[in-house]
């Protein structure tokens, strides 16, 4: 299973909207036939093509699978009918599939068939490559991870807005991997204005993640970085109360989105429609706020670069969460940190 | 001469004004005879300590001491004097004396005697240790610390002001072991008003350190339980445009001190002339500022909660440094970082 595990982690940020799997399969005297992995939608599933690999050898051996099969015919057919039809006798599985049109009926199918099958093996580790797509399918929502970059005394920016660079060249190209592997990258039309973001993962992932602009009143600069979309697509995301589109002077490339609300929790429904697993809030403080108090942010990862900028009138991470005693703070679960070049990455789950 | 060191680090935070010094005596044949450490200012220094365990087996021996031994009276006599009477024959030394009454001339005499002297073994590591006392022997002010934990949005309070507690329980201890290795802690007189703390070690240091408050204007509260010094020495700092001394309507407790000017370098030159070799800014973000632009801080060290605390009003570590471009923002040097129970403690050195 760990091997399973590892096989799915290859395609890691190129799935969506499915799930990251892997598959091997064993012959009957438990020697390693096959192996393979979801690339990504519309490609075989793992268990097809560890199955194919396999061949012959599959038949009375074990399929060791990191996420239920599926019963249905989706873009591919059915895995459970494939591995029946390959002879394979026992099949090993971490995390039953939350998608509504599997969820325990793959393992029912291949038990009514006949095979033996024991499930939960890993379930946790699981459950953790695959959170962004267990989030999406029982909310709507893709799962939301919100990065900033602040100084040692918390600001984003100083006091005249300056704010290139608060941390160094390695986490700035540490931030383009993280950029690779989510669907989408969100910023608000003040960052647009302030920063003119090219928001890309600098060719680490092909094609580029979306990039989304939130924007209340579509007043936006008539030239962005953000507006070319010969390197990357960008969706101007709305709602019903900005202008006409008519009334925009807008350029060829952006496609415009109009939302029941310009609000995060709109925004994410839209996304997730889209098949967005994963996606990254890059957004200045007021848009950050919001996200976090309407639940759409799962993750947080903060780069603290070892420079004091102070500044009482300097940009800080987050607006008003309207909090008056610390009994009521969002409290978030340490998930990990590390040296990035001169920085420390912080990694919390809320 | 890592045993010397190990042993200098046993009486860390009480040596003051005194450096850390371990010292090892080995015989003729490199057998450990005697070892010895600096415990505080007035009791015997680590070599002599050292001399003593080994007697007789001294002679044509090695002493490996962490720093180099001192050739004048002051509370105790020469180590030089010992070292040559106890028949040594060999001095092994990691780092010179930066005091003006030995630098360098502790080894010449060693020399002039006729014993080898080896010097620079194991340097930045003893340099390291004695960080504190060559800062304060080389500038005439104290190593300074300021150490302030904040929320992972780099906030030090709620915008109402609430702050307890912002780090966790182990955080909290933590300090009061940070405090047990430092000879004072400062405040000012916001904090005295807002906190009302009381910044002991919590017993973990005999004597506590010295508690300092420096206030402008002497507007300090009527009660407060730094005014209680029977558990810890206070001593209110003010510059000369305070009140006169007799308009106060002081308690018996704490020591009242008139600088040239309610300034951190002012105040940090008393503390130096008091024998403390390294302190604690425990601040606001104001006098925290001051400190750092006066050159009055050479530690850094952050708590950093997983908490949001949110509020554009909310208190942040630092005010204005008058900051307009990046390049003039304040460097650190990380010097690690580790988890204290829920939170991170970042430390840089300026």
């Amino acid at each position: 299973m760990r091997r399973a595990l590892r096989l799915a982690a290859l395609a890691e940020g190129s799935t969506s909207p499915n799930p990251l799997v892997g598959a091997v399969v064993l012959d009957e005297n438990g020697i390693l036939v096959g192996e393979g992995f979801h690339a990504r939608a519309g490609q075989p599933h793992a268990e097809v093509g560890a199955l194919i690999q396999a061949g012959e050898k599959a038949r009375a051996g074990t399929l060791v699978v990191s996420l239920e099969p599926c019963c249905h015919q989706g873009r591919t057919p059915p895995c459970t009918e494939a591995i029946v039809k390959a002879g394979i006798s026992r099949v090993i599985v971490a995390l039953q599939d939350p998608d509504p049109r599997v969820a325990g009926a793959g393992l029912s199918h291949l038990r009514e068939a006949g095979l033996e099958v024991i499930s939960g093996v890993l379930e946790a580790e699981a459950a953790h490559q695959n959170r962004a797509f267990v989030h999406r399918v029982r909310t709507g929502r893709p799962w939301g991870i919100l990065k900033w970059a602040m100084s040692l005394d918390g600001r984003t920016a100083l006091p005249n807005g300056a704010s290139q660079w608060i941390s160094g060249p390695e986490a700035r190209h540490w931030v383009h991997r993280l950029r690779a592997g989510c669907d989408a990258v969100i910023v608000g039309a003040g960052t647009v204005r302030a920063d003119d973001p090219l928001l890309t993962s600098r060719g680490l992932r092909q094609p580029e993640p979306l990039r989304v602009v939130l924007s209340r009143s579509l007043n936006l600069p008539a030239t962005a970085q953000l507006w070319d979309t010969s390197l990357a697509a960008t969706l101007v995301a709305h709602g019903p109360e900005a202008e006409s589109r008519q009334s925009v002077r807008w350029p060829q490339g952006p496609e415009l989105c109009e939302l029941s609300a310009s609000e995060p929790k709109d925004l994410m429904q839209e996304l997730a429609k889209r098949g967005c697993n994963r996606i990254l809030w890059e957004c200045g403080s007021q848009l950050a706020t919001a996200a976090v108090q309407q639940g759409c942010v799962q993750e947080l990862m903060v780069m603290v670069a070892p420079k004091l900028l102070g500044g009482s009138p300097a940009k800080t991470p987050l607006a008003d969460l309207g909090f008056s005693c610390m009994d009521q703070v969002v409290m978030l679960k340490p998930d990990g940190s590390q040296r990035i070049g001169c920085d420390w990455l912080l990694q919390l789950i809320i």
